[in-house]
């Protein structure tokens, strides 16, 4: 067990603290911004690129502020982002920044996956230090990326040749990683379904290779830094993959908009309440177009703040059911 | 069979003109960039994330005008960028930029792959376009991304919930896609060598999936736009992977620096000669480095021409041996 705080450490001291297994999806879209805040930035900027960067930090910083009692971290989709280029990236930074700011752990749902000098550069880049000047030309020192998070959504596909250069930026930095395994969407994906000669389907063999993959990266409360991603909508799914992976944590997604309920959402749960972490992106962040929290576009931040609200309540009251809320 | 020149299309056009089945990859790190122009970057721009950018901008330039003449794309890995924030990003955008200007294909490896709302923002920022400002705060209006390529590579591990997005814009756009199927590192992936209840592996079922994605994005040339990647260093899996998929596109990466040989790299090369584009990165762009094309750091796109000029004929002599040189 390490002796540093690493990523599941920081969670497990959010999670106590605020009651609370929820992380918010940061994931703008400019079809869906308040149109106050569309106008405003074309206003500053005109009708470009960086109007929509700005549009979409300072979407960003308002609803952190108004979610951050409610949930333990926050899960910005870094597609929303890239797609605008520098604008985007820069928002999607400053987003990252802000975040932790607030004391916020960021999870980047990145979905990286490569090989080989790739591969330790994405790890570098998202979870670890990258390669920088140094006192000569020839010498290289290591700093954290503007890009750099607490923990980093990787898919396994490329197996060994991915995941062992995450591995080691895990252990060196005290971040985490969640490996793509059992996704939310529907139609539920074809390959993950697929039956192995071993009689069980590849996304339980897949399963299997991270808790391969996980062994020896333990944080001080016991639970791993290498976990997966397990969709809420799938629960019938979620004892299997906890037997599986006993002591690695789960980002659950798909909860709310996708239509997962809290009881799936929480089902894979351990006995101490611990081991997920819950998300919902558009259901809190939009919920300002929502039936049950809809507000005039101004108060879009009140509105995602009642949605945090009742979500982290529907989480926790999940759990209570479960008999598994002892934080 | 579509009217417009889709991306397959442009291929076989630039193939044909140049006598070239290459695509050089530019993957810039700092441990090996020339030290003339690391130190003109710090000259220019201190110790900086923007003295990396701009030095891999610089790098990258000199690389496409030296290799243009052989290769008929370029293979820009969005990892070696991206790590760097917003001046990496600007670097990759310029490199996109300055290779379409000199009439090559842009090929992004950046191995995106997820579903719903992700899956429609990655394709339309990497092959489509992107949701924009429109005549009024409640129209949008569409876009070239700055990051935008005539194909990308994704993840299929999703499947049809990543891919359809993706096959949209492939039709509306002209653009390409090549799904991660059978890599080239070395361990090989645990989780394409899965077997399969049906006595496949993990990657041919993954590949009978991409025969059904691909299905109706046949270009003017008969060759479909939506491929696979297949590594050359495991050129025994060619042949079943080319009797999947007969009219796709093949990415093969892994010939040069990773150990793939010419003749393993054009084993799955159609009797026209066509169906696939070779990758080669480091071989290239860091030829100066390498035994067999060592020079001063100052002439390091010198090297990289003469690297490409043998990698453009070793592949051609690969397909003569084959019987397959047909264009």
């Amino acid at each position: 067990m390490s002796e540093r705080l690493t990523f599941t450490d920081r969670l497990i001291e959010a999670i106590r603290e605020k009651k609370s297994l929820l992380a918010v999806g940061l994931d703008p879209q400019l079809q869906y911004m308040p149109r106050h805040l569309k106008e405003g930035a074309v206003a500053r900027l005109g009708k470009s690129l960086d109007a929509v960067g700005s549009l979409f930090r300072r979407f960003n910083r308002a609803v952190i502020d108004a979610v951050e009692p409610f949930c333990i971290a926050v899960k910005p989709q870094i597609a929303f982002y890239e797609i605008y280029g520098l604008a985007g990236l820069r928002a999607f930074s400053d987003t990252i920044y802000y975040a932790r700011k607030k004391g916020l752990v960021v999870i980047t749902d990145a979905k990286r996956g490569d090989g080989g000098d790739t591969a330790i550069a994405y790890a570098q880049g998202h979870v670890g230090k990258i390669p920088f000047w140094g006192a000569t030309p020839d010498e290289l020192s290591e700093v954290e990326s503007p890009i750099r998070a607490d923990a980093l959504t990787v898919h396994g596909y490329i197996g060994s040749a991915c995941i062992t250069p995450f591995v080691k930026a895990v252990l060196d930095h005290g971040t985490g990683i969640f490996v793509v395994d059992k996704t939310s969407f529907k139609p539920n994906s074809e390959v993950e379904q697929i039956e192995a000669a071993s009689g069980r389907k590849v996304w339980e063999e897949l399963a299997l290779l991270v808790g391969r993959w996980g062994e020896g990266t333990e944080g001080r409360h016991g639970y791993r830094n290498v976990g997966v991603v397990l969709g809420a909508t799938y629960p019938t799914d979620a004892p299997a993959m906890r037997q599986i992976l006993p002591t690695s944590w789960f980002l659950v997604p798909g909860y709310g908009k996708q239509g997962g309920g809290a009881d799936g959402a929480v089902a894979a749960a351990n006995q101490d309440g611990l081991g997920i972490v819950v998300n919902s992106s558009r259901g809190i962040t939009y919920a300002y177009r929502e039936e049950q929290f809809k507000t005039d576009p101004e108060n879009f931040a009140g509105a995602a703040a009642e949605a945090a609200r009742f979500a982290q309540n529907d989480l926790n009251e999940a759990l209570k059911r479960a008999g598994k809320f002892n934080f």
